[in-house]
């Protein structure tokens, strides 16, 4: 029987392998490039965490991750055209996945040894870092760079899990108030239309791009 | 006096180093930059390869890729516009590379006490992943991803390892076999232009963008 | 008290990072994409070369380079306007960092036992690949691939620390030998322009461009 956390593991991983696929699917990759990008997309982030923390990725000790975006992908091919309609059906489970994914970052990095600090950016990078390797597979300027609040949700979240830690309550209180403030930040960020400033451009001159 | 499989080696590593060379090339990079866009393209699918496993990349323990690809910039400086016409020759040799890497990917996984499922994997990284690289850093959608059947040759070329493997074959004749299947089906491929399906493109909105 | 070193070393971090959120400031990122991809320009390098080295990578021991490019992008914000009359003093603190890290990289490569030839290419990586992924983020071409001596005078200094340190000379004055040679080499080539040639391109055909 697979537990709570499994299942939320699942879905997540399950909504970030269809934006994945669906971004795949706007440049017109074939199957495999959509599955590659899918995968990326799901797993990315947190193998880079985990060449950073020295320990083997999660996914090549189960294959759950790479059957769960072959799943994603038979989806898209059968119900592409559908896909549209539950947008905020995807949207709801992309935030659940982010949520999840820093909640497991943080925790992970904290079981390690590594101080809050690290913890706390393993847990943004777990949730965030897959979508910019796909932004850069599909060739775009990764989207997070720019628009809305999504990886500064993550940040907060792992805030929330180092205070409520600090505060000495119990560890499923923690991952718990960590998720549904990372949920609840960005489901409220984008309601609202919130963003961080941007920089205002300049002209580059050569001898300072390098 | 080298090895059939180092001198296979060799051969593979140059082939992927022209590959890169020459797209560097085409966007006007200087030597040094046409040099890294070579390198990686030869031995990038490895070391991402050997990072997953938790082992030292093989060229940091033998020169003999760096001299390789060094040797392939000065073919591309001094007969860069014969090389046009040796196209087919660099198809064949390309396609040696790309069974070879899958082979040494897929054992060297196996070896290390990796499943099945992963070394697979890994075969096709090792073959297909530095082309993916080289293409991210001259700004280009990776090819892989659209085009042709290149990286589902290295999946099938590892299956047939774990089949032939699995019915006791003398290890030799699994690696011929299965380096063998990569080669054949790669040429049989670009022959009759056989493509994987696409997906079919969809008008993106911005929320499950993220 | 901090060391002479550890003064050159946030000299160099935050000029990385300033280049990084200028060139993500004319792409109109916001404050977290110009963070991150300051911060990626100032440790990518050294991150690189510590995963290939198999240590952990040194910001995630020390919560000062993560801090420094807070203070560049504070910096950005604040006086942004400004920054374009520093542009020498920028590419003055940019040489400086380049030297270092050179210089550092190849020292602990040395340090773990790695050969030369290793060492000098990790030093490379230590200066120059950093701003490489700073070009794949923002979705240009990297700068260095195509103009100006800057990952070349990484290698010159790289073999300058390689003769001197033959020679039985003092590790400070070798370090000392090898970093005012990256920053000569710099220095001298973008006053006089000094370019490595460019490769002739070609056009391709699809096959080889595999």
């Amino acid at each position: 029987m697979p537990t709570f956390v499994q299942i939320l593991d699942f879905i997540g991983t399950f909504a970030f392998a269809i934006s994945g696929i669906r971004l795949a699917s706007a440049k017109r990759f074939d199957w495999f490039g959509a599955y590659v990008v899918g995968l990326v997309t799901a797993i990315g982030g947190g193998t880079i965490r985990d060449i950073l923390l020295g320990v083997t990725p999660g996914w090549m000790t189960n294959p759950i991750y790479m059957i769960c975006t072959a799943l994603a992908l038979l989806w898209v091919i059968l119900f592409g055209k559908y896909i549209i309609r539950l947008n905020n059906t995807f949207f709801i489970f992309d935030t659940i996945g982010l949520a999840l994914f820093t909640v497991v970052g943080v925790g992970k990095s904290l079981s390690l040894g590594y101080p809050y600090w690290v913890a706390i950016l393993m847990g943004c990078m777990t949730g965030a870092a897959g979508g910019v390797i796909r932004d850069v597979l599909i060739n775009e300027i990764p989207l997070i760079f720019r628009k809305e609040i999504y990886a500064m949700a993550c940040v907060i979240g792992g805030v929330f899990f180092w205070f409520t830690h600090l505060l000495g309550m119990d560890m499923v209180l923690v991952q718990l108030i960590s998720g549904a403030s990372v949920f609840l930040i960005r489901v409220f960020a984008v309601k609202y239309h919130i963003c961080l400033p941007q920089l205002k451009g300049e002209e580059e001159d050569e001898h300072t791009k390098q």
